[in-house]
């Protein structure tokens, strides 16, 4: 950690800020400048809280050199976590995860058409939001309980894996018991009494990155999940906030590599929220490949005309064969695979 | 609500379009166009959501025409709504009210010092944030029922009313139980679980605008507490994010004005963390009073150099006195004035 | 288009809205709505101006609903342009084409070292900056028509075409005389002045997209180029400003399928700008192929610690060659290739 | 400057820096860490660029400590620089100048009606375009030359001061021969042959924020024209890119104190650009004088209905009086005036 001092600091705040991280137990060295002198801490290890020297006298930033995150950096571990959520379906090697299915379960009969579709053309993970934040509180808010039982029927006809939303303390529970994995959303990756719950589950978690998360902030709130015990943790890029409105977000895919860099957890990239728009997600499915991901997560609906949320990013499901198979060109392309078609049954 | 068609869309595409409006109890009216046709809903009342005609085909885009919030609207109150917080401390009225204190409660010396100092000052409110949100599982988490306790006790002694944060259902009713006006914070804005339980309960709520949303989103946040019938609610523009690192947020004043021509809610403004800097909050407070603001909310710290959190950003206690006697003069400008110091003491 | 009312419009301020769209020739429709009224003009064909609109009484906005550009969109011209350089170097076909070289040239030896291996690697077009546009007066400002004449030099030896930036009209006519391609920065693509005197050269154009601009601003500034008469343009996405600095830029992939959609012109993505860090030009080059672009301009230096400008996003010469062969495998993976190596000399 | 290293960085990548620094005549010290090093320029005067270290093997990223502008520094010039336009006329000093007009000059009767009108409310600078920066050709480009002889015909009879847009080196002689401030618009902020130009200029200039730039960027933009020898420069904070399209920009109001502070320059806001809506125009030209502008540029038109350019952020003549009157009393309060109408004719 560097204390950059303003150019009309005192002799005083120096020593004052060489004293308060002295006082911390660690070694202060002063590089005198000729407009402004810098302070920097000797040999620390990543936990001093810049914080309280933000508001001493004269200090004009504190810049940290170490990473604020431990447990979930490549530092701390340089091998490459594998997230298993069953012997078959593995987060993080080399085989590519495809999560398919509808924003929202809406009925048995669509959730079950949109399961052994996506399991056909190749899917290993069927998601369906049981529970949905909503902007409004007059949207539809999920069909609770009920979704998730739909899903573990889907999951005994088909024998895919099954990921969905938990959205406060209380459905994480729910959640675990019926789900494979815990999703957790862009608009909670800043709950962090959720973060902690979940973290002290011991079912694999998705954590998605939040609207306007930096990169940093989404491996600190991976940091919580890690801290409370569980390290099973997919991280998700599903674009971030912008200002063009052409598209929903601005699908930030270079996060991927960024990630897999500064951390160990697998990556899974999702086009149909970070693009908005049907014809969007198969080249940014094809794309996130190419940069890196572990996995691709895509919204399908048997009917996205009548679709009770997000219908306009939804693939058909006549239309993921055609992308599973472009999928695999290019994971090819790269030595990688798309992972084979789940075949057993029931939940490990 | 306009579904606008694109250029390729076919007649059937339109006519399922007029067929799906129909079908949920409304009369479509189309507009045709040399190159794109338009459908409009006729007579609507808001309450139409726009998400399922998305994703049907040939539609390029729906363009609400109505808001999507009611309850918030001052199309549904004209009135401005006045938030009683004591027959003295009244939120949206003519009376501008100041909001002050320390990021943290840290300890009783600290906040009795910062309560007898702000109040001394003129502020009405003690701000003390006894649960902390942190991006970091490693930074000071604050002091919980403790804090809140510390808070009580100032409040017995100086007559100031208190705020503090609720951070997740189960601290709802432990800080509506010792403080006057729960804080909903921004990385909670998207929290609906938060937000219904807060609406249930009859203490007045300050709903913080969150770090990347829109005032659409805003106003559908709050609506969710006045849905569940608590409209003792105060917004709060507290910046947003933004491109440049020279302020921490930027800090989005024209927001203040936007929401009291949309709703009848009161709206204060937070130029602390609006900019993150402390020789900005001056002038910043200033202007939010011209911009329109019921209150203003400030951070104090009787030694921020110690500051466990937002020390950068906090007031020393003597400078906020005379930023008291500034803002009296801009109140009086636009012929509004600083509310009173409260002088009885103890809780309503 | 269509002009929204505000919900407490008057009759009178509807009937002046219908009045002046039938001053200038077309025809309007209104959608009464219970809580406000919507106006159409039918059958218009795009070149209708809303700004005027947009000030009057009772209008709450105006809707675009026809594209606000002409001469580049798909609708204009349903078949890809193609933007012929040379007969073997064709961008907008099915060969992706690859451009290659330092930000700035800086000596003989560098350019000539870097085009040779460019070259040898499979780069068509060599890039080079002669007129670096750069924020500080106190950067280097490139070497002005010294570098266009060792820029020239390179092509004679290599056969690889040119590209080299216009900052100003004035530049236009020199870049024109030694560069195969003038390429307009993303500074300049609001530069109305430079768009228009290139518009009137006939040699090929590459226009960046600028740093906060939307895709329809990127095909507007296009529009000044086609209508003064030069259809030879290519697109770039570099990337556009976000709000977290661990990338430059934040790289907006999904931009290409977005233009292709819109426009039938070319586009070219940039890496090295897009992410400003060395270790993300290898990923994003692949991710860009995947999303479908028609070219990826990369920035290499042979000694990218000595660089004077962008030494932090400047791939080493021997890191060209792995990555072609990378994008080979992507680029056949989606039915597309490679453009082969020029083999002839001189310019056309 | 300091040079962070990578945590795998090596002796030699350290030593290499050490000796890239003391090449360009700099003493280097090293900050040895446990994680990672930091190398620190010892004495510099901010005139080293960090750019050719960021591409050294082994460094993480290049911390500027020093600000990279000089000339246009608050450190470099510790006095507040005015402005003079006229005797009468001064931008820095206590009197706060308003500027008013139209969008563009559309008409002798337009612009005479408007200059008698903001004359009369106050203003002592009238603003009209003349050459208009237009994302669309097809969009109205301003009358030209002729636009900036209605606009000294208004001065002639008015006395008012005139400001006018040069949107590219050919037309900085033309503005300047006419008009007694020449506007570098957003557009043009990173135009530097306009700025070189314009620097080269003797006539006081106002150079608005681009629409994504730091205030940095800003900055060093001025100090183009202040290395040329105009250090009559004006600033102005007009807005910028925002994620929320309720107002036209995010009105950055925090950046007039954040300027006053590193620069010694005067500083405007321009509400009208700044929100683009008509009823935000009053509280957020209260809002820049509290916050502590130096001036206050607002677009009017007599006839906002009809205006070919910002009829929907335009005011009516009619309330720029008791806009005025507002205003005073704000400056008022922060012991500040609006400056006294121009009696004299002619230009100085």
């Amino acid at each position: 950690m560097l204390v950059v001092m303003r150019n009309d600091a005192t002799d005083e705040d120096i020593a004052a800020v060489v004293s308060a991280i002295e006082k911390i137990g660690h070694k202060a060295e002063t590089i005198p400048g000729k407009n402004r002198s810098v302070v920097g801490i000797v040999g620390n290890d990543g936990s001093v809280d810049g914080a309280p020297f933000e508001g001493m006298e004269g200090v004009k930033e504190v810049v940290p050199i170490t990473s604020p995150f431990k447990l979930v950096s490549r530092e701390w571990n340089p091998t490459d976590t594998l997230v298993r959520v069953s012997d078959d379906v593995v987060f993080g090697g080399n085989a590519i995860q495809i999560i398919a299915g509808p924003c929202s379960v809406e009925s048995e009969e669509q959730i079950m058409e949109t399961a052994r579709a996506v399991s056909a053309a190749g899917a290993t993970v069927l998601r369906g939001g049981a529970y949905k934040p909503r902007s409004s509180p007059y949207s539809f808010q999920g069909l609770g309980v009920e979704g998730l039982k739909l899903l573990a029927q889907a999951r005994e006809e088909t024998g895919l894996k099954i990921i969905s939303e938990a959205i406060d303390p209380e459905s994480v529970d729910e959640v675990a018991e019926y789900a494979d994995i815990i999703q957790i959303g862009s608009r909670n990756m800043h709950n962090f009494s959720l973060l902690k719950k979940a973290g002290r589950s011991r079912v694999p978690i998705m954590l998605k990155r939040g609207m306007a998360s930096t990169i940093t902030e989404l491996l600190l709130s991976a940091e919580y999940l890690l801290a409370e015990g569980n390290n099973q943790v997919i991280l998700c890029e599903r674009g971030v906030r912008g200002f063009d409105s052409t598209t929903r977000n601005v699908f930030d895919l270079a996060a991927i590599p960024v990630i897999k860099r500064l951390s160990h957890l697998p990556v899974v990239a999702d086009p149909s929220h970070g693009t908005g728009v049907r014809d969007l997600v198969r080249p940014m499915s094809r794309a996130a490949i190419a940069a890196g991901a572990d996995g691709v997560m895509i919204e399908v609906h048997p009917n996205p005309s009548a679709a009770l949320s997000d219908g306009a990013q939804s693939l058909y499901v006549s239309d993921l064969n055609s992308l599973v198979g472009e999928m695999k060109q290019v994971a090819a392309a790269i030595e990688r695979e798309i992972a084979p078609q789940v075949v057993e049954t029931g939940r490990t």
